[in-house]
């Protein structure tokens, strides 16, 4: 049904998250047809933004008290991101989430394709990309799995003894070398967005984390742990954990399903 | 009358910790029926899942102000556990919760038996399993007992000097041989179950202990502190501690009584 | 009026501070017959308690934002404490009270006897226990005193150059003896409980003071801020201070008025 | 119209400060009669504190989203302070503060007389004390200055390498010394209280700057902070700043007007 | 339509930044007529400030939770900033306002004349001021800009081991000449205020900086983090960023609109 077309390459792209914990408290003292009205509001502006090239938005549905419902914009402009922040904060669904965090920063690296490693596995199933049997294993797939997502900011630590921003250059790419490495060997089970905040944000980036078992998350985050890059440089700071679903399903997460992706 | 039949493993289990504040004040407001409803809708969603051994919930009443009322999930998946928040959060009871806390993680060791303890009991008195006499000696203990939890998560240090991710291999195997001897002398009193967090949330790992006397905690934490692995290499967060109950005196312990397991 | 009976000693009791802000705003938009109900039963829970041997409470009226009203429960196990804690869930005073922070820890050293120094002083004058003078001295000075409470938590410091707990024994005993030297110096002027908190709150132990001038809590700690103990050893957190006055005031202080001891 | 009388000396005063954010979202919606007999209420219990020597009470319209008004009250013992923080507490305008911070502590050093640089203008000026036209101009200058007032928290570092409690005796002596030096020589321009609050309240001391021109507290501190006291020992808290007004200006400041002095 | 008149050096002006997020859920409750007196009652009170030379207000559109609406004052004296934030809090869109941030600071360095580079361009145009073609040109130039704005706190290091205050004046002179080379090189991209708030608010210096490409902040700030005051003795607060917009826009902004500059 929905066929996310998202650009090869977000390198450069502003960004906001945006996460919200959901009032359901007061969302449900709502007749129900002004629930549906605000429900279909909502999902009519974000279902349209998901597939488009010109600056994709998605959803996530976090786990936890931090937050129940995650929006990331892409923008081309903080201009754009403005726009969309503002959209948000005019719909009726609005005054049902209370704002829990946020970030802004902009793309630095990062290939944000999250329909590429399906289309990948199809193609190895002998499945030829623009026929029918192709869209409709696509549309299969997409519906049986939900994305999981992990958004977290980092500092590179400027400490008395131990300082990042002192290393000189050389060393400074000797060890991003060797942290880029572990990422790489790790390349076919997550997908990952850098994106810069120094000047932007209150952490120096961001790291948005894409894959279809969270064990991943753990296992590649702790590897890196024991880096030089991590342990001696890195500063971590609060995790966003959930799973992507579809904006078209934001009335099911809304009635309380399990929205599918 | 209730059996937890739980999984005699959970590594591999996803986990999430939800805490709560009981919002007792806007509770009794309800008229008794509207409230007498929305306990039973509450105690019928989270009863039967104590006893199912396809990822068991637990309910614990909390001591002090961060929160009133913990639930434990283990799931097999996140999208699981994202499906049991979803239908918490739909309970008429989940506007009378605040919730306080949370916590994210993937079960890395640890046996979760709260009936084991009382079986080897038990045992040792000469009744066998299977019998009726068994079964109601297990019930009356049950009854008899309030088990104490202790949740806190933990960090390994990163500091400037003293870095765990910078010590070699084998030097952290002989710090946590050394650690484990200790847990392991408490085996008999205490059972804990380790689950990680890197990757999922704020703290590197989370630590859930079970025990009869919550005495038990403070001397076996405070033994471990002296440990190199605890003194030099480790930083708590919050701890949360209270005694578990069964669910379905969640009636109960929302009319304030106070829960027997 | 009020004859507080507390046990000789606490140690090994278990201990719940609990610290609310009065929501007077509420509260004074009830009507009179209404808040008279409310404030009868609050006392009704709490005058009792300050008596008994079997585990008493205590009522404090805090001083500035971090709370107005500190209840401490001494309790014989955690199961009595959730059961204390409910009991003051459920009355009707609870929903104008807003938790602010609290503490769980278990009794280590202290002598609990406010009316000890009272004793000791009418038989100084002469007076002897058990007669109709010395009781009637006795209540006239409880009136005419409003004790003064501290309760801090403290942890032990676990720095990377200075740590408590890789010193050697024989160095930590040194340590504490000549600490206790400046605590027994104030003994007559200071009573003091230590209770710890491993693995039960946030920090290591608590401390609560209490004492007929609020400037010996000063000057007391401020002295042993120059032992090895505080100065290379400890770390503060929130200091909450008042006064404390028998539960059986507590119309009187809901009413704004100042609650005598 | 109003006389600030204060003792000479607040040496062994205790004080609390009190900070609120003024709800004028609530306060707008009452009638008007009511809110000018909510305003006169908390003005006739504030004003006649201002000029009593038996412990003055003092109003600071403070800047920022910290809160709106300060309040300062010294008095001779806690029981006091407990007093007039339930007057204040009990007062129709309460319901419209929301308290945001505070601090307890103890005075150990500072002339607290807002009117002395004035009487010492007016006498350079040839006018004597008790003349018609002395009060007069006095009153005049009153009206045409708002004192500005800043007051922050403050510890001396217990770091692990710098350490002030380590420090031999006469070498702390001669810091202070030297730190004391440029306290004295802005002693024309700025008045200062030093209040102790070591096992009272969460920092070690409260320091109150009162000034014509808020840019000597800057130029103040700025010079100190190279200071060795500053430089290596200093730990500072929150900063509130803002203008002191007389509390018989109350309802003009509760009006949104700006009250003088 | 409006044409902002700032004055040429802002050195010695007292600053105030508001940060306050919009309630559009209680705004949107309000009948059309009512909303409409309230924008444009604020609109009457903000935008003949943007314009005038004795100490203009600007108003700034954030991106993110920390807030939806700064307005930085600008004026003469600390008693002006009490009352236009007096002025602020009495308007009818205040109770929809809910205050997050606030900072207090003297303006040390810095030229604000965000019509200056427009100026500057038209004139490379050939464009002549106080024709009537550049002023056309100019208002077209302003309505399509919007321009960014950045604005934190920074403190110097005073570490254990790293103090800038206890560094010789020749070696900070040295650092501050090197850093200010990089400010300089961005000088045709980005204009900076610099305040401190040394005695004023909670660090020690306020930046604002002003840029039509929000990467700029980005570039500048992280090319910056690696001299040595930065990356040594820099410690940086939260940021807020956003894009300035005309106070004359702020129904617009209200309505939910995309106000331009």
């Amino acid at each position: 049904m929905h066929n996310p077309q998202v650009p090869e390459t977000l390198e450069g792209w502003s960004v906001l998250h945006q996460m919200f914990r959901v009032r359901r408290e007061t969302l449900k003292t709502l007749a129900a047809p002004r629930r549906k009205q605000i429900e279909e509001e909502a999902t009519s502006l974000l279902a349209p933004l998901e597939a488009r090239k010109e600056g994709p938005s998605a959803a996530v549905n976090l786990l936890g008290h931090k937050g129940d419902l995650m929006l990331i914009h892409f923008r081309r402009t903080f201009d754009e991101l403005s726009q969309i922040e503002l959209r948000v904060a005019c719909l009726g669904l609005h005054e049902h989430l209370l704002p829990t965090s946020s970030y802004v920063s902009i793309v630095e690296l990062g290939l944000y394709d999250m329909t590429g490693k399906i289309h990948a596995e199809l193609e190895t199933r002998g499945l030829q990309r623009g026929t029918y049997e192709f869209d409709r294993a696509f549309d299969e797939e997409m519906a049986r799995q939900r994305e999981n997502v992990c958004f977290y900011p980092i500092n590179k630590r400027r400490g008395e003894a131990k300082n990042w921003y002192t290393l000189p250059f050389e060393k400074r790419a000797a060890i991003m070398r060797e942290h880029g490495l572990i990422g790489r060997a790790y390349g076919t089970q997550v997908t990952q967005i850098i994106s810069g905040s120094i000047g932007l944000d209150d952490w120096e980036w961001g790291v948005d984390l894409f894959a279809d078992d969270p064990v991943v998350f753990k296992k590649l985050i702790y590897e890196m742990r024991f880096d030089e890059a991590s342990a001696d440089y890195a500063e971590f700071g609060p995790f966003f954990i959930g799973l992507q679903f579809s904006a078209g399903n934001l009335p099911a997460f809304l009635e309380g399903g399990t929205p599918s992706l």
